[in-house]
């Protein structure tokens, strides 16, 4: 399992570490993690999601605080997509692991949307708001349109 | 469920700001966010753990990384023990509710042992670092005996 959690360690000043990275001792542990590190991540986007949408006011601190949350665990989900977890309680889809340079290309630019989008929240400009979350929301749906099952 | 979401809202330097706390439309959504927070943070937690029992080597720099990992986390769950979701798919007690200053003071004490974990790590000193994880792993304890059924 080793070697094929580093095949999976991503090169690139956005991406973590791979001393940071969590390991797993069973496939559906992997599983777990990576779930439950996009659902903290889409919590947080739900919330500047109001904020872009208008359906919450824009405050520009909350909108820091949330994108500071996203553009963590943006860091946390890919080094779970280890070998012999393409099956059980998900819906990666095996494309995963066959075209892994694209999905790689996806949580890299993820990873620098979201950071991005920091930016554009603390910058307190509310169309550059905008505007990043439909750029970082959009890298979301690229990727599980192409990389997750319906 | 804003007012139960607001009394539940930390008052403190090492607590997240409400600004930043995750606001959910269904109780479900509530325990679904806090569990997947926990599962993260036991995740890089047992990659601490292994260090500090020496069933990897301890790294500074992983350990650093981790930890910082556990101490955003830490601050995550809390804001989410909202009224109404002590049912469910939760192994939430009653007693969070029933004594929820003792629940605060819980959450409040890991959030800031995480913070000196982060430290301990960053110091390369291996002893700081187990002394500070088994203060932290002591915390976790001491809510889960008291606040999660088994």
């Amino acid at each position: 399992m080793k070697k094929s959690f580093l095949s999976f360690v991503f090169i690139g000043s956005t991406l973590i570490a791979a001393s940071a990275q969590a390991q797993f001792a069973k496939p559906e542990d992997a599983i777990k993690y990576r779930k439950a590190a996009l659902t903290v991540l889409g919590a947080h986007n739900s919330r500047l999601g109001a904020m872009a949408q208008g359906r919450i006011p824009f405050d520009a601190k909350s909108a820091t605080e949330n994108a500071e949350i996203v553009a963590v665990m943006a860091k946390l989900p890919w080094g779970a997509f280890i070998d012999g977890t393409d099956t059980g309680d998900t819906r990666a889809k095996a494309e995963i692991w066959k075209d892994s340079a694209k999905f790689k290309e996806y949580a890299g630019k993820l990873q620098l949307e979201s950071e991005k989008l920091v930016l554009a929240a603390k910058s307190g400009n509310q169309d550059a708001f905008k505007t990043a979350f439909t750029t970082t929301s959009g890298t979301c749906k690229s990727c599980h349109d192409d990389f997750r099952s319906k």
